[in-house]
């Protein structure tokens, strides 16, 4: 005799995940807010993105930022300082943000009082490619210092991203990261995925950056 | 102007997994049915103590086996072997079971025709020891080749446990390992706990073993 019932967990895990995402997305866009989930590894450039953007940004969308982190709650209080709505999830360890997480901190923004939310992932190439959070949007940075090889290294993130800021630049000069190399390897996981080299040292490329962040939200609006 | 809102995924999510925890430890209770979490490090033995805790028993308590894995399901076809049910809950990469995974597994056994069910969690001494499972005991394998030093190393782990089985005592001979030693490490960190030397493979201490389980199982059956 024999009985065995077989349960995948983590398929059930990143199912019930897509749903409540789902659900988020729609909420979002009943309130014409556009959402996107930015990550990375740790140390590219996602907090002086942000800060960024904002600075670019803050007199004509009304942004809000969700920012994930292992243990600490310093990019929430950069950020804040800047005078935008800002949630911090803290972790505790876990490496990834999923949608059960990001449907907790909603509930601590008005959404009638925004257009547009920054969530910054947990830094980390891997499980955040796995888990939808309800954004319309995902964008990841890669950073010259990291190497043009990362779209071999880590395919799905780069696959499931709508945009790649490629940022530090300003490094180009002094290594070996090249490029159109990069352009290659990114576009044959993903053809269609909108590519911004920038400097958020020297502020090369955040026009466009911010151009592409702009239409998204504008996409999402309701008509008047 | 600062506006940082904090949440604590990590103890919100212990919260929700304690409480679901509970709900489980009832529901049992009111089917006068038994579950003990069993951990281990991989290759402990928590397998083998199952099949010999099996071949003792099952004359006398009608057992189920809920078994937890990263990727394969070939524990729980040996222990389906023996001719009682078994739930694999494959995890794809998680490191531990928690109540909500327990809970689906649940579903898939008959309490009504149960006495007793053992998870076997999955092979880490870190993360099992945070998640309550709703057993209403925990139990957990160290083995005489981990060494004696593992109560320094992973204190909860020994903390939250109601039994330790200190496995493969027939390498004691060959080892320096001091169960004299090891017992003075665990009672500092938890001076209750029952601790039982045996070995899967010669059977000795098992029925010492089968005995206490045995005597839990009694004490969870309702009042005739």
């Amino acid at each position: 005799m024999s009985d065995v019932r077989l349960i995948d967990i983590r398929e059930e895990i990143l199912s019930d995940n897509q749903e409540l995402a789902g659900k988020i997305r729609r909420d979002l866009g009943r309130h014409g807010v556009f959402m996107l989930n930015l990550m990375s590894s740790p140390g590219a450039g996602k907090t002086s993105l942000i800060l960024r953007t904002l600075s670019t940004l803050r007199d004509r969308v009304r942004i809000g930022v969700i920012e994930g982190d292992i243990a600490s709650s310093v990019d929430a209080e950069k950020v804040s300082r800047e005078g935008v709505p800002a949630v911090q999830l803290r972790t505790g360890g876990f490496c990834h943000l999923d949608a059960p997480m990001i449907e907790r901190a909603l509930k601590e923004l008005d959404l009638t009082d925004l257009d547009c939310i920054i969530i910054e992932n947990v830094g980390n190439l891997v499980c955040p490619a796995e888990f939808d959070t309800g954004s319309q949007r995902r964008a990841m940075i890669l950073s010259v210092p990291e190497g043009d090889d990362k779209p071999l290294k880590y395919p799905l993130m780069f696959s499931v991203c709508d945009a790649l800021v490629v940022n530090k630049v300003d490094y180009l000069g002094t290594s070996d990261f090249d490029l159109e190399r990069l352009r290659e390897r990114v576009c044959k996981l993903n053809p269609d995925i909108r590519i911004f080299p920038v400097s958020c040292k020297t502020g090369e490329g955040i026009a466009e950056w911010t151009g592409w962040l702009a239409e998204q939200v504008a996409g999402a609006r309701p008509p008047a």
